[in-house]
């Protein structure tokens, strides 16, 4: 069957295509007869204006531009979630685009928007970048762009992020209160406004608790999920004496406890885990695993001229439960 | 700063905005000089070219619309993360839309692809899903359509998905051949192939095994994960001779997890539970879950004429480890 288009739609109304088009857009010089007659057949027709002869008019693509690091992760799958119904609400589209962490992959991929295809960005940059010049192109072709979680805080932009520093110190607190002396702590990212702020929680607390601050201690999450347990398996057999564990991502809880499984290390009574974490079914797991909940976020004013109509709901953090 | 277009580029070159559109197409009748010039000032000003103008021009998008019923869920994120890596591969970009198993979004959703914005869809059909004639808009716009797991078997076009029958069959079998004799079956939806499917197999297995089929022990999901979690302990309060629960997904399982802890039922040694399940971590699960993995799917040729570039990897269904 041929496209169902305005041409499509003038020749079976027998009318000019210019015609059509003022029906369709409302125009006050087309009768209210000829505009019930258009809008019946572009409905029985199952007519869909043409988004990109819409966009080149308007040059607005009502779409969003969605970057994250990977999706296959309970914290992104719920933004996801949030995303593409706050934008479906608001008739907008999402685009979404992986970097796995990749800075390469990141850097063509923001290459890759500015050119028109979204009218925004949301980005939730990729822990291996160390260089963030091509986001600045975001902001030299005045794209909206608004940064959250792994936020990137050279670009004066709005960022919706958690108090990253408060709840480090307050789970390596709990983990101190609970009897734990050396802690390891699993970083995502050295370069991550997110990851140093975690660390500076993490140091802050055992400063506050006078237990010395040990490089050998803060480790970074590998580029494979099977490397970030051989590192962290390679750590406890260095370091017998580690009693706890404060895991700043998700999948690093995850692989210190595949980690303490190999090494036949038991979880709560040889070593205690703590983690940032959306998983729901934290409490399933063997042992239950305690998590920090991102449930409250800073949200930083955007700067004047960014289009933001969307405002962040006020979430808040729990502290951890007791192990059990 | 201006966006950087054919017309800022030819204003820089001090060229016509038709002679930088030839060079920037690799014309003949463009000397290489000239070219040599263009391509230098393109990619000095970081030019990417308009999205709409080359979809109306080329009557492609190069988009893919991915339609799915959730991504919070171990199965669908991955399926997302495959997606998204094959189609950068290729220079397709994807968007995403979540059903959230509601009908009426599925058909809202599907009505707004058919005019242009893709140049082909991916779907996993909502659960709730009883009428399919807004499936049949995408056969009459030609728009090429694979069905995964989630499949419309009603539309004579590619589809992808596991064999849910034979690994009912063997899920169910394992609960029995490990002493259960009443077992449950929540199966995510009766009006879907898949649901049918499983729920098929798992009615094989029981006759094969000479137990009688039990309407009363076969419970549709509800709309929200609080609704799933009562409907099973409303089940096992009436039915306190359940043994086994086969969860035909995984969301299921984990509400079943969570109306045993309720209930104070011991898993494994009340109820065996066994579930469809991508889970990675469900061996970290206490007590571990026993799972089916997705890992073989079944491969219908598409029709002639349309045009998939993409074949699917062979992937093997495994049968479930022992409880543990």
């Amino acid at each position: 069957m041929e496209p169902v288009n305005l041409k499509r739609l003038a020749q079976e109304l027998k009318l000019s295509v210019a015609t059509v088009s003022r029906a369709l857009n409302n125009s006050s010089s087309t009768s209210p007869a000829t505009k019930a007659r258009v809008v019946a057949m572009a409905s029985k027709l199952k007519y869909e204006p043409n988004p990109h002869a819409s966009s080149l008019r308007r040059h607005t693509s009502k779409t969003i531009g969605v970057i994250l690091p990977e999706v296959a992760n309970p914290f992104f799958s719920l933004v996801v979630n949030g995303i593409e119904e706050v934008a479906r609400d608001q008739n907008y589209h999402v685009l979404l685009y992986l970097t796995h962490d990749n800075y390469e992959r990141e850097v063509a991929i923001t290459r890759l928007l500015v050119g028109g295809r979204i009218d925004g960005v949301l980005m939730s940059v990729a822990s291996a970048s160390q260089d963030f010049t091509h986001l600045d192109l975001l902001r030299e072709r005045n794209i909206p762009t608004v940064f959250f979680d792994r936020v990137y805080d050279g670009l004066h932009t709005a960022q919706v992020t958690t108090d990253n520093c408060d709840s480090s110190y307050a789970a390596t607190g709990h983990l101190i209160d609970n009897g734990c002396r050396t802690i390891a702590h699993l970083a995502v990212s050295n370069s991550l406004y997110i990851g140093r702020a975690r660390t500076r929680g993490y140091a802050a607390a055992l400063h506050d608790n006078r237990i010395p601050f040990d490089d050998e201690l803060v480790r970074y999450a590998q580029p494979s999920q099977r490397q970030d347990v051989a590192m962290i398996q390679g750590l406890l057999q260095r370091r017998p004496d580690i009693d706890g564990i404060f895991a700043s991502v998700e999948s690093l809880a995850m692989s210190s406890y595949e980690a303490c499984q190999n090494l036949g290390l038991s979880i709560v009574t040889a070593i205690k885990i703590i983690a940032f974490s959306n998983l729901e079914i934290a409490t399933f797991l063997s042992p239950p695993l305690t998590t920090i909940t991102n449930q409250r976020t800073l949200w930083a004013k955007p700067p004047p001229g960014y289009c933001l109509t969307q405002s962040w709901k006020t979430r808040r953090f729990q502290p951890a439960t007791a192990w059990n």
